[in-house]
């Protein structure tokens, strides 16, 4: 059941219709080992900051049962910074600033007691330092599930296929499963997209749910309808963190237990996106992750009796 | 059980990626009739051609058990014309030419036969002749779905409101949902939708599926993940045939069983994208619909027990 989780520590700076917030915790590790700290009672993470990268913060983590032994604080350095705008329907984001800083150089140091993780997390970050985790791992973890998005297939597209060789799961959203497979069509892009490493593609559609793949199977869970999207920064990584979060909880990677960890994972993502940031991540309770598991039972749920 | 739907048969020329069709059968009431037309033994429809219309095109229909009664063929006049051409995500398009021809002056005639009609399909037309079909039944049907657009909601809102306000079901897509309520957020544009009249709202979301909501619940069924989407002219159209022609068939019109209306409406929809205009919808078989039916069900099916 042992979790690890590599990706970025950072500070965003995020603009929505509905307000501003400066220099708040991001990064895909932050949202995924909070996430899924839900469902294990501890993780792991490796990953790296500066050192004007806020004692409190490093806190909220710890209190969610985040281990950061292999968090490297560098002396002298700045942690990595993004800044985003978001339009009107929240779908698409200008960039309006990254400073990759301590990123830059960073090179992935995994404590003895990392060593034999069954549950491998790659969240975003550059596929020659995912590459590196995973080769520093004496053992091959039960299951290994990326992260990953557009601006590495435009810029590392050979360390990015070298990495999909060696996953199962591999978690992008519509629009990147269209570049990487040259395909419209989703189901056309899954089919090849498999065919590039990993056993199970999970195509995020933002608002319009997820569909997860094998060879043979495709599943599909909506996005739940919500009032409002406050933010939908790290919604992606919520899920991931949801996702494997309840895998290594239950410690079952068939596709049905698949399914219901696409649940779960949108379950937290809805969740993600109503505050800023990681601020309604801090402080779930586990009755209302039920409650909206419930949620997305009752909206899907029919009953059909064929002939 | 007995099906009534008001609506156009036209012509339409219609341009995609894939090909080009030049006056093929098309029309709202064509559409919904055929599709419905798999779920009840007959169904009577109210419409207008011009004396250009083939009658081997009006055989299709009557091979579908389309009862002809209530078509007027109008002498000397020529019949509604639309052409359009999608563009390559096949989710937006450009209206090339109308010709409203006899449309333009349609005042339609409901024969005694079709009094006591107990489904109403109010297929997308001007609301004031919708609103006259109303006004004409003597008794009011057990159920009355109304599918429209937005050209009405910009150009004949007076109208349209005064027909939301006697339906029961109303089904738009979800930019004519955001038009309707002014709202983004399309839950709470169903809440306000929901307050116009209709007690039931139906929110289409082509490839992303459709939502089904009352004031109480909401249902989401997805759309099939389909290899190649050729032509998606009518598809709104098949769904709404496909779930008033359920709805109908079961004599069933509570929440559970318009859920499964919505599953089945859905599955008419993935057939009807698959060739050019009604080319897929004239001989499909009953083992077709329930195998597509299945996938659906294959597609959301998951077990969670939660504590």
């Amino acid at each position: 059941m042992s979790l690890l989780t590599i990706g970025t520590v950072a500070f965003d700076t995020i603009e929505t219709p509905f307000g501003k917030a400066e220099k708040i915790i991001g990064g895909s590790a932050s949202y995924i080992s909070t996430s899924a700290s839900y469902f294990v009672d501890y993780s792991n993470i490796v990953a790296v900051v500066g050192e004007d990268f806020p004692a409190e913060a490093l806190g909220r983590l710890r209190d969610r049962n985040v281990d950061l032994q292999g968090l490297q604080i560098k002396t002298g350095e700045k942690s990595f910074f993004w800044a985003g705008k978001y339009h009107i329907d929240m779908n698409s984001r200008d960039t309006l600033d990254t400073q990759l800083n301590v990123l830059a150089s960073f090179d992935p140091i995994l404590p003895d007691a990392y060593q034999n993780s069954e549950f491998l997390m790659l969240g975003n970050l550059s596929p020659d330092v995912q590459l590196k985790v995973i080769k520093r791992l004496q053992k091959r973890p039960k299951l290994i599930v990326l992260d990953t998005m557009n601006y590495w297939m435009d810029n590392n597209m050979d360390d990015l296929e070298k990495v999909m060789a060696k996953i199962d799961v591999l978690s992008i959203n519509d629009e990147e499963a269209r570049q990487l497979s040259g395909e419209f069509s989703l189901t056309k892009a899954a089919r090849k997209i498999l065919q590039m490493g990993p056993n199970y593609l999970i195509i995020k559609k933002g608002e319009h749910g997820a569909l997860l793949f094998n060879e043979k199977e495709a599943f599909f869970a909506p996005a739940l309808p919500l009032e409002d999207v406050f933010d939908p920064t790290g919604a992606g990584d919520t899920f991931a963190g949801g996702f494997i979060g309840y895998l290594a909880q239950t410690d079952d990677i068939s596709f049905a237990n698949m399914k219901r960890a696409v649940i779960y994972g949108s379950a937290m993502a809805s969740f993600c996106v109503e505050k800023f940031g990681l601020d309604r991540m801090w402080e779930l309770k586990k009755s209302e992750v039920n409650d909206r598991v419930q949620q997305f039972i009752d909206l899907v749920q029919f009953e059909i009796k064929l002939d």
